[in-house]
């Protein structure tokens, strides 16, 4: 099935523009994905999506395998047809949610045993069984199943869980060839532990794998931590491959991965975040529940593409989040996801004419500016 | 300010074809108008509206005025600017909510006293307050103060508020003298006995108003004791002044009301039972929480003109719903109100054709075919 990766320019920086191409159509890199658990992207359409120049999707494996159930997506045409999206779903292992949501979960050298958070029903998941999921998912690209520690973390812990994920690396791939699909990414663990990392980095690259990801970051340790070791990982990747940061972040950690040779990234804050009444903008965030907002007729960026950011004042979006109106969801999710996907193409931009690192001073210098006070 | 009302066509059966013409556009009538609470059709953009081709919203005075306040929305330029909603508004006076939300409500010839919802406030209502509020709101058509009971209720009290209500239309009309605006409806009331509602018809349309509502209905009796009201109201009302139908109703309330010459409705049924899992489709309701549509691959109408009709599966619909997802409410809400739309349209279309009287046998034959079983 197609599934290529070009790098078409490196910046100065390191920074990468590229171009993935999966069954579901191309996706321009760096790229963010905007996450839809549960088959949707909480209060947005399709069509919504398409608009704001979305090409691909993260779905949760371990959601739609609870609700609607992964072979009933399968009966009624896999994944893309279920939720009528044409272009690109990067599924997770669901290992992620298995650790965080599930009650009375086993980790052991086979997978893992858990009781649902539906119904209390128990379910186990082995890297084998990921992968069928995912298959029958119709993923464009799968997730191989890892074991994602918080931290802080011991040293011995950490060993644990990146060994483990490295065994369950190796039965994912083999299992993958077994029911073959676009891609299967590999998932590089070791905490905040260089060695470690630099130890899981080589191992999975001697696997071949068609991406590799980053994960368990993003799990507490600061942001200066995080960025060391995206910067380690991604150098010890191989080039032609994509890099995938998982579950991260903010519009400056998505600057400042892409700067170390980052290529994708999911997260919800801006989804998540837009729900709380919380908007992400040139200017750094606004949070809409502030009552400075009450009686402020400016829209959130007067100057955007997005007409959510520009057709609705600020005091009507502050109206809708303390009425904890629907519509307060669906705009600021709307705003937050055309900041992140303009974003993501003014990096792409910047790459292209070889000045990432202007743009990374600009961007900051606008956030740091913050936002302007009411008239 | 510009205000007028044509009726272009009235057919065999008594159902008439309009146009109503407001500051802020045209209203073809019979014409259908989704409530928007707080300043929003729950979980629609106003783009979405406008796409659906609506040309009037029911703005909610009592919410409006407790929150975010009337003053503030004056002082953002109105309501049609705070809520960037460039067509008509017709605003209810803020009677009904007082009687079926708020607390410790007490009815007096002044006015209404009563506690806010939200905060427990102690409020007063009176018919000059209502006419100013809705002035300030900006509204295109205002109604009057009056006093709707539940019924059934004794004839004493159906002609106490009946009579109350006149006294109140009487000094509405006297404070919307002072501020002028658009437009403003009398409330014709007396329940469900003929002679008050003759009454309460004969002496709203001597003192003149630019419209009349029939209030008080829908509030438990059955659907042919409202009708037989609806009937013999329509026939005491002036023919040249439009006649608004308040908060009814199903599909068939909506035919058979215009069969009896009714111009408008609001209603919230197909919004807020949207949002609890129902679509109405020219087949009758389909409950999309029931089990059997887990695996239906049908959208809800493949002849449909409305993307969400037309788009996503039964199996994906019944999964929202059942996940308590945004955009099962966001899509049925649509779906809900694409239907009402194109069933208003299709009615002037019959009247204009003079064919009314098919029109409602066939739909009532359609909605009694009900939905087709599952493939």
């Amino acid at each position: 099935m197609e599934f290529h990766f070009e790098v078409l320019k490196t910046d100065p920086t390191g920074a990468r523009l590229g171009r993935l191409t999966t069954p579901h159509g191309v996706i321009d890199t760096p790229a963010f994905m905007p996450v839809g658990t549960q088959g949707t992207v909480k209060g947005l359409t399709q069509q919504a999506l398409g608009e704001l120049g979305v090409q691909v999707l993260l779905g949760n494996t371990y959601h739609l395998y609870l609700r609607p159930g992964h072979e009933r997506i399968r009966r009624l045409g896999g994944l893309h047809r279920f939720m009528s999206w044409p272009r690109a779903i990067l599924t997770d292992s669901g290992g992620f949610q298995v650790m965080s949501l599930s009650q009375l979960r086993k980790v052991e050298d086979k997978g893992v045993t858990f009781r649902s958070h539906l119904d209390g029903a128990i379910v186990e998941l082995s890297p084998e069984r990921a992968i069928e999921i995912q298959h029958l998912l119709g993923s464009d690209i799968a997730m191989q199943l890892d074991e994602c520690l918080q931290l802080p973390a011991s040293q011995a812990e950490l060993r644990r869980a990146m060994q483990l994920s490295l065994a369950w690396a190796e039965r994912s791939k083999r299992a993958f060839e077994r029911t073959p699909g676009p891609a299967l990414f590999a998932i590089v663990q070791g905490g905040d532990d260089l060695q470690l990392r630099a130890e899981s980095a080589r191992v999975v690259t001697d696997m071949g794998f068609q991406g590799y990801a980053i994960g368990g970051l993003a799990v507490g340790e600061p942001q200066q931590v995080m960025l060391r070791i995206v910067e380690a990982v991604a150098a010890a990747l191989p080039a032609e491959r994509p890099r995938y940061l998982m579950g991260v972040g903010t519009p400056e950690d998505l600057v400042e991965a892409v700067a170390r040779g980052i290529d994708m990234f999911d997260c919800v804050l801006p989804t998540r975040n837009g729900r709380h009444g919380l908007a992400f903008t040139r200017f750094g965030p606004i949070n809409l529940k502030n009552a400075r907002h009450a009686d402020d007729p400016r829209p959130i960026d007067e100057a955007s593409a997005c007409a959510a950011a520009r057709d609705y004042s600020r005091a009507y979006l502050h109206h809708l989040v303390k009425a904890n109106e629907m519509l307060g969801a669906i705009l600021l999710t709307t705003i937050n996801l055309a900041y992140y996907q303009e974003l993501m193409a003014d990096m792409r931009t910047a790459i292209a004419a070889g000045t990432f690192a202007d743009f990374r001073a600009a961007a900051r210098e606008s956030w740091a500016r913050g936002d302007v006070a009411s008239s």
